[in-house]
C-alpha cells in the first residue's frame, strides 16, 4: 500500500457533503474508505443515516483486549473558488513534499494515516491483541447531523471501548507534533432590536426616539469591561484556569506573542486578565461578535433611523461552563439592559460544551483515568517522539470541534488527539494540501501507537 | 386658470432628475412651467446649468419697489413602486378632495399655487408695485448640485431682494397652516474601523485580538451620555435654545406626546435634556446611527472576527452649530477613544448649516430684520389666517433643506416659508397627493401675501 496512492485516489472521489450534486463522489468516497477498511482486514458495515452514512470498520476479539476507536470523515468542503487552486481540486499533485487537493489534509489524508499503519500492524503481526472499532462519517462538514444519533444507536458497543484517537487538529510543524488535549465549546446566538415600527426619516424624528442601533451599540458595548473580560453575570461560573504544567507546556510552543502579532498583523494584541494573550485563545472563554448589521449600508447616506438592527454572537467555552447556562445568563443580562422603548429578541443558533483530556503522569490527571488511555497516551509521546524527533506538546486547541464532546457525553469516551496538519495546509480553502513528511511519519508514530497500545512495546 | 387643470397637466410630465430616461419628461415639465410663468406675465431665461436647467421668471420694475423671490422645483422623486399606485403617478386623480400623482405636493403643486397667486393678482392689478423673480430649479430631489454655482451667477441680481417665499414645507392639517421659521443642519460621515489584516476565525484566534465590532460598539455607544445628550466636546459649542416664545407656539401644534409616541408605535420616546421630545425633534441638535454593518449577516452563523465594520453617522445641527467645527470635534473625539490595535477612517459625507428665520414683533426679532421681510410675515399671517380661517403657527422643522441655508449664506436673503403639504400627502412614497383645500385657499393666501408686500393690503 502505497500511502501517496492512497491518498491520491482517494481524493479523486469529489465528497462535497453540502451540495446533493456531489453524490456520486460520496458514493466513491465512501466505497473507497470501506475497501481500504477492507483491505486492512476489518469486517465494514456500511450505517445508513438520514443523510450520508457512516463506514464502520470492526477488529474483534477477546473482551480482555485493549479496544480504541478510530475516527475520521470522508467528506468534504467544497472547492470553491475553484480559479484560485494551482491544480483542480479533485486531481492529485504533489509540489514540494506536499500533495494538493481537497480533502488532503481535511480529513482523508490524516484518517487515512491512521488506517495504513493499523493495515501495515496487522499484516505485521496478525495476532495483535487490539480490538478496533474505525468509524469514518460523511458528514462532518455540515455539523455531523446523524452523528448524534448514531452514537446513540451504537452506544452499548462503543462505550465498551477504552477511547477514541484521531488526527483533526493541527500541529505548528512537522518539526512539532501536538497533541491536542481539549477543544473550547462554542455558544452561538443572535440578538434582534426593534425600534419604532417601520424606519424614520432622522430628520423629522431624529431626537425623539431610541436609534435602535445606538442601543444595540451601548448593549453589545456592555457585554465586556474595561480590562476585557466579559461583563455578563454567571458568565465566568465555573470556568477552570489552565493548570500550571499546560501553561508551561503552552511556553514551549513556537510562537512568541510579537510573531502573533505580526502574523494576525494587528497593531495590539487584546486579551482578558488571567491569560496572556496566546493562552486566552486556548485556555480562555470568549464573547465575540460575527457580525452586525442595521440601516443603510449602500454608497453614499440615507437619513434613517433603522427599525430593526441585529448582532451575531458566539462565546468560547473552556472547560467549568455549562453552554445552556451562559446562554441563559446572557439572555437575562441582555434583557436586563435593553433601553425602554425597544424590544428585544435573543435566537438561540448553537451551542457544545468544552472538551478537555489529562493525559497520564499529570499533577492534575484523575485518579481514576482509565489505565488503556493512559497507556494510548504513553505510547503516542514515545512513538511522536521516535518518529518525529521531537516530543509532542500537549495543548488545547480554541476552535469547537463538538463531536469530540458529543462522544465524551454520550459514550462516555475520551480522545487522543494527533495533530496532523499545519498551519499552511489551507483547510477549507483553495490549495489544500498535506504535508508528505507528515503522511510518512504519521504513518510510523501511529503503527508504534497501536502497538503500544496492545502492549506490544 | 383653473388650479387643478394646471396641476393635472403639469404632473403629466414625469419628471424625474435623478433618471436620464426621463429626459423628456424633465424637459416637458421645464417648459410647462416656463409657458405658466410666461402666462403670468413674466419675462422668462432658461438658465442652462451642467444638468438639468433653471427657470427664471421676471417681473422687473422700479427699485423702490419691494423684490420678492419665489422659489420652487419642477423635478420629482421616482415613482417606484409602481404597482402601490392605485392610480398611475403620472395620470392625474381627482379623489376625495385630494390630486393624486407624482409631484402634486413635491412640489409641482405647492408652488404652482404661488405663481397661479401671482398670475391672479397681476391681472387684477397689472401696476402692482411689486418685483418677482420666480427660481424654479430642475435638481432638487438630486441634492440641488447646480443650485450654487446659479446663486453665484445671479449674486448681485438677486441679493438685491428683500427675501425668499416658498412652499417645501409641511403643515399639520388644512386647519393649521405651519410657517417655518427654520431647519435643522446636516453633518454626515461614516466611521471605519479595520482590525485585522482579514477575517480571522475565531475559535483559532478569539481572545487575542480587539473585535472590530466589539471596538465599533464601544466607540458608537461612548457617543451618547446616560442622559441622551451626545459625548462629544465641542458638540454643543453655540447651541440655541429656542426662544421661550418658540416653545409656547410648539404647544399650540396638534401634537401630543402620547399621540407621537402611538404615532411612531415605540413604546417610549426618548430624548436629551433641555428639550420635551416634541421640541427635540425641531430644536435640537442629534447624533443618530443610520447604519451599521461588518462580519457575518447572512443566514445561520459564521464565526468569524471581522477584519472591518463601519456604521454611517449623522448629526442634525441647530443654530449655532458650525457642521465644519461639528465635523472636527466628532474626528478628534472618535480618534481619541480608537482602541489601540484598530485603524479608523472617519470619511466625511454632507454638511449644511441649520437656518432659522425670526417673524417681526417677537422678543428676539433681530433689530436691523429688514422691513419688506418683516411685512411678508406680517402679510402671510394676515393672509392665512383669513384664508384658512386659523392664525398659523411659527415653528422651526426638523428635516434639513440645505438651499434655504445656501441661499442665505450665498445672497443674505431669509425665506418665508408656508407649508402646503400635510402628514398624508405621501411625499417620495406612492399615491402623493395635494389636498385641494389647500391648493384653493392656498391661492388666496399668496394673493393676499404679495399684495401685503406690495403694499396693497
Amino acid at each position: 500500500m502505497d500511502p501517496v496512492q492512497i491518498v491520491s485516489d482517494y481524493i479523486r472521489f469529489p465528497s462535497v457533503s453540502t451540495d446533493p450534486a456531489f453524490k456520486e463522489g460520496m458514493i466513491g468516497a465512501r466505497d473507497f474508505c470501506a475497501n481500504l477498511l477492507k483491505q486492512a482486514g476489518l469486517e465494514v458495515e456500511i450505517v445508513e443515516t438520514p443523510l450520508h452514512p457512516i463506514v464502520l470498520g470492526r477488529r474483534t476479539g477477546p473482551k480482555e483486549w485493549p479496544h480504541i476507536v478510530l475516527y475520521g470523515h470522508y467528506d468534504v468542503q467544497p472547492a470553491d473558488p475553484l480559479n484560485l487552486w494551482t491544480t483542480p481540486p479533485y486531481e492529485p499533485s504533489v509540489r514540494n513534499g506536499k500533495i494538493f487537493g481537497r480533502g488532503t489534509a481535511d480529513n482523508k489524508g490524516p484518517h487515512a494515516v491512521g488506517v495504513i499503519a493499523l493495515a501495515n500492524v496487522l499484516k505485521r503481526n496478525p495476532n495483535l491483541p487490539l480490538r478496533v472499532t474505525v468509524l469514518i462519517e460523511g458528514e462532518e462538514e455540515i455539523g455531523s447531523p446523524s452523528f448524534g444519533g448514531f452514537l446513540d444507536k451504537y452506544r452499548d458497543e462503543l462505550a465498551e471501548a477504552d477511547g477514541v484517537i484521531l488526527s483533526d487538529t493541527g500541529s505548528p510543524s512537522a518539526d512539532q507534533i501536538v497533541i491536542t488535549t481539549g477543544l473550547r465549546g462554542i455558544m452561538g446566538c443572535e440578538v434582534r432590536l426593534t425600534g419604532p415600527n417601520g424606519d424614520l426619516h432622522s430628520g423629522i424624528h431624529g431626537g425623539a426616539v431610541y436609534n435602535p442601533i445606538q442601543a444595540l451599540c451601548e448593549l453589545c458595548a456592555s457585554l465586556h469591561n474595561a480590562d476585557g473580560s466579559v461583563n455578563v453575570p454567571g458568565f465566568y461560573e465555573g470556568v477552570e484556569l489552565p493548570a500550571d504544567w499546560e501553561r508551561e507546556e503552552l511556553k514551549k510552543y513556537p510562537l512568541t506573542e510579537e510573531k502573533y502579532r505580526e502574523f494576525l498583523k494587528v497593531d495590539a494584541l487584546y486579551s482578558q486578565p488571567n491569560y496572556t494573550p496566546i493562552e486566552a485563545v486556548r485556555y480562555g472563554p470568549t464573547l465575540e461578535f460575527n457580525g452586525i448589521g442595521g440601516g443603510y449600508q449602500g454608497e453614499g447616506s440615507k437619513t434613517v433611523i433603522p427599525a430593526k438592527v441585529f448582532a451575531k454572537i458566539t462565546c468560547r467555552l473552556v472547560p467549568g461552563q455549562d453552554e445552556a447556562k451562559v446562554y441563559a445568563s446572557l439572555k437575562k443580562t441582555i434583557e436586563e439592559r435593553v433601553p425602554k422603548g425597544l424590544k428585544c429578541e435573543l435566537v438561540p443558533k448553537q451551542g457544545s460544551n468544552a472538551y478537555a483530556v489529562c493525559p497520564p503522569d499529570r499533577p492534575n490527571t484523575p485518579a481514576d483515568q482509565n489505565p488503556v488511555l493512559a497507556r494510548a497516551f504513553r505510547a503516542a509521546e514515545v512513538a511522536i517522539t521516535e518518529a518525529f524527533g521531537k516530543k509532542p506538546l500537549y495543548v488545547r486547541e480554541g476552535g469547537s470541534v463538538p463531536i469530540i464532546g458529543d462522544i465524551k457525553t454520550r459514550t462516555g469516551l475520551d480522545s487522543l488527539m494527533v495533530g496532523l496538519f499545519l498551519p499552511d495546509s489551507k483547510l477549507h480553502a483553495p490549495n489544500e494540501n498535506f504535508d508528505l513528511e507528515l503522511l510518512h511519519k504519521g504513518i510510523i508514530a501511529y503503527e508504534k501507537i497501536f502497538e503500544g497500545i496492545a502492549g506490544k512495546r
